[in-house]
């Protein structure tokens, strides 16, 4: 891939002027920021090959998150025919990069919408009778909402926020008989709980004609997700969780199963129609327009993320991970997810939404952090202000994790 | 907006090594090139203040165009969060730039799609009982398969390929009392026609209860239409073509009808219902996740959009197609529309489609153009090599146009 040079971006970068008036000219995030952005705001990133930030906030919120200089300069190559050969040789090369990663030798697709359209388009796709919608949190408690309004019998399998979904109830509801396909998120993104994605998949097995829908919105590249292996049905992702790209784009890959059921289900549409985008992929190509640019960003940051090693990448979020997780138990916190299921790329605090542990001005702590540079979230829906949430997802390294801990322990005493 | 000042964005681009293999690297269009860029491909192009191209071929296919560096420079902006108030003034300030450009009080929704998304979503939301697809190219006929797909009635109304759609025969159709929506495409980017939209959108009227549905994908911003004037119910375009955007998100506005319509109608759906778009926009929101690069992008454009002028760019574009039209009589060719409708931002150029004027090897003349640094379209569909495009679209000045001209007059001479 052409681009400029290592030296050419960082003059670019050197000259751009730090932003002066509140929130950083419009892009912080919680609210008005009670000061310009104080030195601390630069920083030189060796992972990022020049000064960083431009006065901005750093994002550590549980997606978008921060966007590396790199990927930027993916992003922004000329644009091309997407029905031409130079779009059909860059899809065609970053196809064997997404199978390595998903481990699987079908075709991965690339739709450009977010999650949410394809998690919408899998209901479509591949519900004939009923699904099963295996709900922990607000994402996957919202799925079942969106099956109804796609005209769909739906039933909710439904725990507590901060359980996991197991396979024992799964197999208790799919016995009945009821049901031809089931939704669950890997990775609950406001509970910060991770289910047992092996053990649920395991009963595909036991019923190969329910289609297991699997969001993997905030694992995919972080945690190992073979995809063959797990013998699942559908398995999404959106570019800007683990992957570390701008939002807008979702990587996605279906069973030949899947295929054969969306062939049967009428009314499927055209712009998420799963046969559309294998016929279109067979050309190397997507069914409509797609967003050129996260393709090129796509493309950039698997060659990173091979680069670098799937193992590796893996054990990487498992440390930067482990070190939130220890900030958290020396600050006298609890986590919010059930032992033991505890996701690996964002860590959800717990701030009295349920027994033990500190509680802090959640509001307060996010301003005070934010005032150092880095954006950390308060929390989502019923839990808001409950709990908090810290990403350590797609380029973070244990050097970068550890300026975000040092700017949360500065914030710590002064609450 | 900050940004990255213009001397250190020229050093950037300075910097960046001509690619010398075949195909730029693999970035051109229709085949391998059968040498290296040029000289000719680095030029300087006072529209986009620094040196430009890196040995990639120019776009004048009718999209994607080409994208500037000023705009590439928005779109690589650091992200922010999207429930943030960053996102919420970025979208805020955003909307009265685009309701100045639809002459609309309507709110602009943004989708995260390529404009299929909407225009399927559009017969989602809105058709109870039967939709008459007017159909006059590849995309307005493929409106009627899309339909269908959805499990809507569908009639088509269907001319031949260079013809427009004239508000008589519409209005035969409609009077018929079995339609509550029509689809049709203002600017038919196959087939260069540009339809009266002014004459089909008087019909609505007569027929309150139609929902008329217009796809202005290549004509919004190059073309006046005043969307409450019209008075029709919903006006859609993607941002890959005269907004000069890279391809991933369609700007799309709708009537209060057609929110009361969708209000009705069943298995909407979520990604694309519009009643989840206004509910959002009234927050300064996109019902999920939206590409926050293309938003920035966006804004930007709007910003030189109404620098511009709105007549001014009405009025470039008219221009700068006159000059493609000039070099069409000039070598002997006809144009492929009707006369009377030729679209203002592409030129359809007869080739052997219908009787009249010059035949050349498009191909050929394709790889000469290319090999002076611009892609040309070879023709869509059936008539692919019967006819061949030329995009005005976007950024395109007098002096830009000449350029491409030029090249294409060279090309002339070796045929």
């Amino acid at each position: 891939m052409a681009g400029p040079s290592e030296k050419s971006w960082t003059l670019l970068k050197a000259s751009v002027q730090p932003r002066t008036g509140p929130c950083g000219g419009g892009t912080c995030q919680t609210g008005p920021a009670v000061k310009p952005f104080p030195a601390a705001a630069w920083r030189l990133d060796p992972t990022r090959g020049g000064p960083f930030c431009m006065g901005h906030v750093k994002l550590h919120i549980p997606g978008p998150v921060e966007v590396s200089e790199r990927t930027f300069r993916a992003f922004c190559q000329p644009m091309i025919g997407h029905r031409g050969q130079g779009f059909k040789d860059l899809y065609a090369r970053l196809q064997p990069k997404l199978q390595q990663l998903l481990y699987t030798r079908r075709p991965v697709y690339l739709s450009t919408s977010s999650a949410w359209g394809v998690m919408e388009a899998a209901i479509r796709n591949l519900v004939k009778r009923k699904v099963l919608t295996c709900m922990c949190g607000a994402f996957s408690d919202k799925w079942y909402d969106v099956a109804l309004r796609c005209g769909k019998q739906a039933e909710p399998l439904q725990v507590p926020w901060g359980s996991p979904i197991r396979a024992e109830a799964v197999d208790a509801k799919l016995a009945t008989g009821q049901f031809d396909a089931l939704t669950v998120i890997h990775n609950e993104t406001s509970t910060g709980v991770m289910s047992p994605i092996e053990e649920i998949a395991a009963l595909k097995r036991k019923y190969p004609d329910v289609m297991f829908i699997v969001d993997t919105v905030s694992s995919m590249s972080a945690v190992k997700l073979p995809f063959d292996e797990l013998g699942i049905d559908v398995m999404l992702a959106g570019t800007q969780k683990a992957f570390a790209l701008p939002p807008g784009m979702t990587v996605f890959v279906c069973s030949e199963a899947a295929l054969e059921r969306a062939a049967t289900v009428p009314d499927r549409g055209y712009y998420f129609d799963f046969l559309e985008f294998q016929k279109n992929a067979e050309q190397n190509m997507t069914p409509s327009t797609p967003s050129i640019a996260h393709v090129y960003a796509l493309d950039a940051k698997m060659d990173e993320i091979l680069a670098e090693g799937l193992e590796a990448r893996f054990e990487r979020h498992r440390r930067t991970n482990q070190m939130v997780r220890d900030w958290t138990a020396r600050h006298g916190f609890t986590l919010f997810p059930d032992p033991g299921f505890e996701s690996r790329t964002l860590t959800c605090i717990n701030n009295g939404a349920k027994p033990g542990g500190r509680v802090v001005d959640v509001p307060r702590l996010q301003q005070l952090v934010r005032e150092r540079g880095f954006l950390i979230d308060g929390g989502y829906g019923k839990i808001k202000g409950k709990t908090f949430r810290v990403s350590n997802m797609g380029d973070e390294t244990e050097a970068t994790m550890a300026e975000l801990l040092a700017a949360m322990d500065e914030a710590m005493k002064l609450l």
